[in-house]
């Protein structure tokens, strides 16, 4: 994305011109003639934000919650390739030209590795889930799109999300025209109370409330988690109001100390959870791999069951045809090399993120001590890649910028996770990307931006 | 995607359960409460073919419209990701640091690989792209969803489509809920008095036609091509009906004889011309990497001039983030190893259609002579994968199922490639999958079914 110069507008006729549109010299369109996303500042708060951090590369930047990059390597990737193909050969039986095919040629919309992402589920997270309702996707993103498109009948019907929540989430559902109600956070993840009161409000007003989106472990931006107790109120809540849970959750197996807890989706009896999974931070995010286990009852013409897997497969179709077997077989490689276990997989990354979790926190406590603290305060997040900072100002984009131009560091400002996009006095630090001198610069030069405000 | 069992229905309270939906137990959704294109019979068509080839794998397939499998090759592909990390590191003097990142980290929206799509599309189609009015996408699939869901800013505003077409842009239109107005097929490749009579028949009901769909060479289904007369006046019409046109072209690298006609884009001095480019006919379809030109000029808020692709970037961010580097990595390096043209990557690929294609229509030849052809009849296309036989009874997908059950050969029915969907007496054929001899045999399958009729 980039601002178009001189020398286009020259050669451009635009509506300006007495002579556009019918001398056919350039197809001219209006913002206000496409999509209303287009024209909605959330679809472009992430271009924002990449921007200013281009503007300012030595600036260390708090602001991306990405994955650590020390332990990429192109020979892993090599061998991932290697590893499936002979897993394909020698497991499921497949000929030479058999592989080939599974690897290179069009394939099964629905995904090849749906057997693998099974036994990681069963493994890792208690998740007894049936290869044929997992949808391997481009991304957790294409799978977002692929539920809210399916659960978007008309108008009516809405999307109920956690606020503050996850940025993509609202854009793939303005993507498919759905309205999303903010259902209020509380001290144990979420406010169950505002739950029922906005899927109450909303039926009262004439639309259906769908399901509600959330991320139990180590959330964005909050990095909060649900305590099981809260888990299991909310599954209750959920049966009780009739609506689907989309639990997200990129972040589960980074416990920075203690025990994981059970995902909803283990905890599930009455298939009320749609669970979305995501290979970004666990194998890598160039791979674009994630998917979406969907075992809710379809009923369909003729009362014939099927399953939301199937129909988020046909809409997948139509979307993207198929995840990249090529990118499916780098996931895949690397949960054969550890026995289908992404635990066992990451044990180095989930050291290193909770080791990076600890220095900004003692950072943090370090630079403002609790009898200094004049308005300074964050939170403790048990794992994951974030951590909540409030301060005694607003943190405009106005002022990160300044923050990257004059103190040479990044952050996001909180207000970017609420549909209102009010000013909040919240900035959210991820330390997943940087290296231990890093993080201790960063915290100084954040220190000093602070204290100057 | 496959039918649930007893099993699955037995631990299951359906619909008909008096204690649905309070109880709990099951979160049960009907397929009525579902999106609106779940109940088309458009979006399960594919899936219905697949089913009748799976059950039938010993046919000989003339339906898939899949390329040639015999040159595929995993050392390839190992070599096509370490020919671009050369190229990041040796030409755009990348670190290892920053190519590891490049390649695994997540990535820039639009592609990582745009400047060697805009050098092919200047060496082999003539087109002049400026890399940044390219959006590299999952598939050609991901661009065209991206384009209508740009291009649809309410009911009012509609595509039009040659008719018939790839099944493919009618799916991605049902997603992004855009109406499509079919546009009828001449002996020249496209009706453009029918153009003019659509488009304003659309503007005279309220309706606003947005763009006008084709496949200008080697067409899918038809396999016809446009002139160069007709080319330019499509293009002429576009600007008189202020319409953009939405040129697709998996084929045009495969003429089996002859000149290769100017593209569309390349023709186009307007800005009139979005291109979606595939290279999953030319590279890998295990890639999925597909790609869209689109320079035309956006009018932003503030008067602010940008393009369209960039536009397509905003939303592609909340569909799927970006396409998989280490798939775009595998494109790029089969480009790097043929300086950049596919037309050199693809002498093999090309040759080998260009026989099939013969070998499909001297042996249709030879099995209906035409004194005693009785109304069997096809068209002789210049080139691409595809051939139409019009037989003297109606192609309905049971007698498909009969011709793979008891003939032991597939074919596509020609009413899916239709909105109507009605019953058509012509069936598509592709050898472009096939061996000779296996041509051979399933045109013997092929006559002997249709004789039988």
């Amino acid at each position: 994305m980039t601002a178009v110069g001189d020398d286009f507008a020259a050669t451009t006729v635009t509506a300006a011109s007495p002579a556009y549109p019918r001398a056919g010299l350039a197809a001219s369109l209006a913002i206000e003639t496409l999509h209303g996303s287009l024209s909605d500042p959330a679809l472009d708060s992430m271009n924002l934000l990449n921007e200013i951090a281009q503007h300012h590369p030595g600036a260390v930047s708090f602001a991306a919650g990405r994955p650590y990059e020390g332990f990429f390597a192109l020979e892993d990737v090599h061998r991932y390739l290697d590893t499936f193909c002979e897993h394909l050969a020698a497991d499921r039986g497949l000929s030479d030209e058999e592989v080939r095919r599974t690897l290179f040629q069009y394939g099964r919309t629905n995904g090849v590795i749906n057997d693998l992402v099974a036994a990681h589920l069963a493994v890792d997270e208690g998740i007894d889930a049936d290869p044929e309702s997992i949808v391997v996707t481009v991304g957790c993103q294409e799978a977002m799109f692929l539920v809210l498109r399916a659960l978007r009948r008309d108008e009516r019907d809405v999307a109920l999300a956690i606020s503050p929540t996850y940025v993509g989430f609202g854009g793939a559902a303005q993507l498919a025209d759905m309205r999303v109600l903010p259902v209020r956070s509380g001290p144990e993840g979420i406010d169950l109370a505002d739950l029922a009161a906005v899927a109450g409000f909303a039926r009262h007003a004439g639309f259906r409330p769908r399901a509600c989106y959330l991320i139990p472990d180590f959330a964005n931006p909050l990095g909060v988690s649900l305590s099981l107790q809260q888990r299991r109120r909310l599954l209750e809540a959920a049966a009780e109001l009739d609506i689907l849970l989309l639990e997200d959750n990129p972040y589960g197996l980074f416990p920075a100390a203690g025990e994981r807890l059970p995902t909803l989706k283990s905890l599930d009896t009455g298939r009320r959870v749609v669970y979305f999974g995501s290979f970004a931070k666990t194998v890598l995010p160039g791979a674009r791999v994630g998917y979406v286990v969907a075992d809710q009852p379809v009923l369909g013409p003729d009362c014939r069951l099927g399953v939301l897997a199937d129909e988020l497969s046909k809409i997948k179709s139509m979307l993207t045809v198929n995840t990249s077997p090529v990118a499916q077989a780098v996931v895949a490689g690397r949960l054969l090399e550890h026995g289908g276990s992404l635990v066992a997989a990451n044990v180095r990354e989930s050291a290193l993120y909770a080791r990076n979790l600890g220095l900004v926190l003692d950072g943090l406590a370090r630079r403002f001590p609790a009898e200094a603290r004049t308005g300074v305060s964050w939170n403790a997040p048990d794992g994951g890649f974030f951590v909540v900072v409030t301060v005694p100002f607003a943190t405009t984009d106005a002022l990160l910028e300044e923050s990257a131009r004059r103190y040479g560091v990044l952050w996001t400002p909180m207000h970017h996770f609420y549909t209102s996009r009010e000013a909040t006095c919240q900035l959210r630090l991820a330390g997943s990307l940087l290296e231990p001198e890093q993080i201790d610069e960063g915290l100084d030069r954040l220190a000093a931006f602070i204290r100057a405000q």
